[in-house]
């Protein structure tokens, strides 16, 4: 049994935690609102973020980040990415003692481009543990929390730090496999939040499936070949932090991006639909970030390109996918090859 | 404008010979069965297999096969894998000038492990049409004859003949690329249907969006690795008729083999739920077939080998299941890195 800090009182940072707490450890769950965390303590339940579900005894709300993380083996992080730097920067100043440091949060720094593990490794002094692990992979916090079989990836680059997380996690409804290839990991969790906006969209024009999957596909592609420029491995694509993340965001009536694509499809603004959703649309800003990350790499990103001006440049949903359709490209592999033409023709 | 037969008036051949009308050309729309034929001229529907859509007045319904093939530039075969062979003879008796031929059928031959190309080729004539086209990829019938988005490849050993099929097909709703991957883009249409029982057993079992999505992700990689074996370009398994058409066949309501898998997964036996469908499930036949092959060829295909035990030897769906999540493999990777290795390692 081992005291871990899960920061961050989401649906993900609290399904996860109920994770560790069906495996035995002794769970702190740290919220930024004083409120919230009373109210977990209290009533044994998130009813914002994880509705109807019971929050086991083994886990305590914390406030206090310096009593949250005193003496715990492991901190995991899983704040929405633009509040990772400024927790980093907490933890700066009452973490004293070595740890293993996970993450769990998808997300892209606009502006700076980084992955989280990136803006951690910034922000966080050294020493104090060996390299960042990131946890990502087909997986609704909803589902997570009713003990439904899942499965994730742990990934860093030191394999034993991943190990260690695997253990940490791994019961008979949740498997967990390991990965050497961080970037590809995060890269996979963060990009496919594009396309799962992009899925939205088109089932709110009251397009069917089979233009969902042709944008799943093509947007699987978009975000390999980015991704590949950026040094991942193309087979992380493949794999559950890949095509397996992106399927279960883009088909599923939780996703979150999915939603709010779907309200945008529908007609609604940016702004009321954020708004509607009142917790946070990673893929918005990831958008953003993918949108300049492409234009810098000279890399092709149409579905991306599109996103980002439905997004804030007013373009019309319909007309954005209506382009995306009839894009004059008749042969596929041309798409195709350039994913893995870097990796492997040479 | 062309005359182009149509051999099959399921959901899927009528759905195509709706798009070739759609493009102005004379479509005859063939079936073994004589009353149907009838009931689709007098009543311009085909209730049966595409109910509540309109036949357009350009597609006739013929029984005769001699003369629904009489002068036509093209023949598209659209009748399940197991009457393929039986065609093709009709056709030789009948068919005596040059044409294009393409197929649409889904499907592997078991005992032979025969792509529906190689059928053709086995028993059709030499010298009236160059190569075999075949058009694939992520469709559901019932959405191309209402007109919504959808994409399709074709592909051919022959692409100058691929892209007359691409030309005859095209329009505002329909999208055709064109790949040269014949074996990939065959393989994978059939290959599919394997995971989308898979996935209709796991939904029927009450799993939920994020064991889907892992079996989905899996079942992706064990097809590629097999159809890597057998000279397929596993990035033909990325584009459209790959991950498009899995993801199409896996996720929808509209899926023949995911309904027969759901069935399944509620604990109906094979028998009764054939006789519920009332229409073909190519994955059954798939199942049987590449299941016998990954053996022959020494490819691990853990999903397959667990329907195969389903639909042949009465395992349990959920102790299949269950087995398959809990299978000791922690290194994804391992996995992934098999598929292309073959191609690009050397």
């Amino acid at each position: 049994m081992e005291k871990i800090a899960v920061l961050g009182a989401g649906s993900w940072g609290t399904a996860l935690a109920m994770v560790l707490a069906d495996n035995s450890h002794e769970v702190r769950l740290w919220t930024h609102n004083q409120e919230h965390a009373n109210t977990i303590n209290q009533t044994h339940a998130n009813e914002k973020y994880l509705p109807g579900v019971r929050i086991p005894d083994e886990i305590t709300a914390f406030y206090d980040l310096e009593k949250a993380v005193q003496d715990v083996s492991t901190i995991l992080l899983v704040v929405p990415t633009k509040a990772i730097r400024d927790v980093c920067k907490q933890l700066n100043d009452v973490l004293h003692h070595p740890v293993t440091l996970a993450h769990g949060t998808k997300g892209i720094e606009p502006g700076t481009f980084k992955r989280v593990s990136e803006m951690i490794n910034e922000e966080l002094s050294n020493g104090l543990y060996k390299e960042v692990v990131v946890l990502s992979g087909p997986s609704h916090a909803e589902e997570v929390s009713q003990r439904q079989p899942t499965t994730l990836t742990a990934s860093s680059e030191d394999i034993e730090e991943a190990k260690k997380v695997q253990d940490l996690f791994i019961n008979g409804n949740l498997r967990v496999y390991t990965s050497p290839d961080m970037v590809g990991v995060e890269l996979g969790g963060a990009l496919k939040n594009i396309i799962a906006l992009g899925a939205g969209i088109s089932d709110g024009l009251g397009y069917g499936d089979n233009a969902k999957a042709a944008l799943i596909t093509r947007g699987l592609a978009e975000i390999a070949r980015l991704g590949t420029s950026m040094n991942a491995n193309p087979l992380t694509f493949l794999g559950l932090t890949g095509v397996g993340d992106l399927i279960v965001t883009c088909t599923s009536v939780h996703s979150r991006n999915w939603k709010a694509g779907n309200l945008l499809g529908k007609g609604n603004k940016l702004d009321d639909v954020l708004e509607q959703m009142g917790m946070v649309v990673e893929g918005v800003r990831t958008t953003q970030a993918a949108h300049q990350l492409a234009k810098m790499q000279g890399i092709d990103m149409p579905i991306t390109d599109g996103l980002f001006r439905i997004l804030f440049e007013e373009a019309q949903p319909k007309d954005v996918v209506d382009q995306l359709m009839t894009r004059v490209r008749r042969h596929e592999m041309e798409d195709l090859s350039h994913i893995l033409s870097n990796r492997f023709s040479s």
